[in-house]
């Protein structure tokens, strides 16, 4: 199955976004009459009937085959260093997506060794990474804030941990979670959130937890923090 | 902590490998009188105090600190058909390595799209993540084999997992996997096992396990997988 991408989908005639018109046309070589699988990010499943199509648009007739709610039911929120190598946090982006994300706030913090992003390039991964899982929802990727800005409260109910390395008597992720509550998990850069940095969460609700015995890599902690909590609800 | 690799490490007298030695004097820039940690990739940590050391080489007095008899309780093997993209396979051996596993066997299936490996530059990814997430124990990275051959009966007892698309009516891994009993898990290509793949594997004793609601890519399966079994047994 392949899934299209357009934000502006609903139902009735529409012309597809340029760079999905292309792709159906140019690349799949869909023509009149074929139907496409389209997705707009926000729960909604159409199919969209080819009217017209040549190698760089196409018109559908959309139908809406079912509006998901929401992507599951918990919400889950990831606050998250970019790392240095810019490929690991594309990894990031991507391996979270796939497994199951509502939003990622990248964070800058004291440790950082990156203090810049370009967000247009890593949309681009999360798109696809939503089509390649199947998704119907994507992942609500914001432009990076300071730490201190990204702890604010945040605007559901839930749980806030924090993975913290300096304290060896926390709980386990897997432990600390509840099933089926919205929950937001902040990961730092590869030095670690600062004891201030620590402090500051703390004071806002945040509780530290472990993510296993071993010392791992900013992405893998990521993407193990996601699962961890997403493989509860399923 | 900057952990060392020497597989032929023992208490006593020791050359260093050269790449080791090269990074101790040139790299972190040590000097006589310092000391190292030094893992030989069976469980067995060692303090080297360096006696002599240039830019080249590195002597150091080795004496065990702490022989692990074994990575964990449990023991996991991983069967996963390499990517086509190697930079996504090489992610599924930093990843699995972080995160917990014994044995990598590479598999040519039926839909593999790569049907050669270069093992040298993956046992160098595996090596350095290994040191980077402060383990004493190096995976096995086996030579590719056709997967019939890799189905054969495991050298140990244990449960032997299939992670099929074709049936959506298989248990998740997670209910599947009792905690603390050994484990393979085999997990297939971008195309998935065949239907011929899965039947052979049954009649092995394999069992078809899902890994989530979601279709995941080859690379993100193998993590997923490793780190349902393994945080089961954290």
């Amino acid at each position: 199955m392949q899934l299209f991408y357009d934000p502006d989908i609903k139902p009735g005639a529409h012309l597809l976004r340029e760079q999905e018109a292309i792709h159906a046309g140019r690349v799949l070589r869909k023509r009149v009459g074929d139907t496409l699988d389209i997705v707009d990010g926000r729960g909604g499943w159409y199919k969209g009937l080819i009217d017209t199509i040549d190698k760089r648009s196409c018109r559908v007739v959309a139908t809406l085959v079912r509006q998901e709610a929401a992507r599951g039911p918990h919400r889950l929120q990831l606050l998250v260093a970019p790392t240095k190598n810019i490929d690991r946090f594309e990894w990031v982006l991507e391996k979270t997506t796939e497994i199951g994300v509502d939003l990622i706030q990248p964070i800058f913090t004291e440790h950082s060794e990156r203090t810049r992003l370009r967000l247009d390039r890593l949309c681009r991964v999360v798109e696809s990474a939503m089509k390649q899982s199947l998704r119907a929802w994507m992942p609500d990727l914001r432009s990076p804030l300071p730490f201190a800005e990204a702890l604010q409260p945040a605007p559901f109910p839930g749980e806030k941990f924090l993975a913290y390395l300096g304290d060896r008597s926390v709980p386990l992720l897997k432990n600390a979670y509840v099933t089926g509550t919205n929950a937001t998990i902040a990961i730092g850069p590869e030095g670690g959130f600062s004891p201030d940095e620590a402090a500051s969460a703390r004071r806002l609700g945040y509780v530290n937890v472990s993510l296993g015995p071993h010392r791992l890599r900013t992405e893998t902690a990521a993407i193990v923090a996601v699962q961890t909590i997403e493989s509860a609800n399923w």
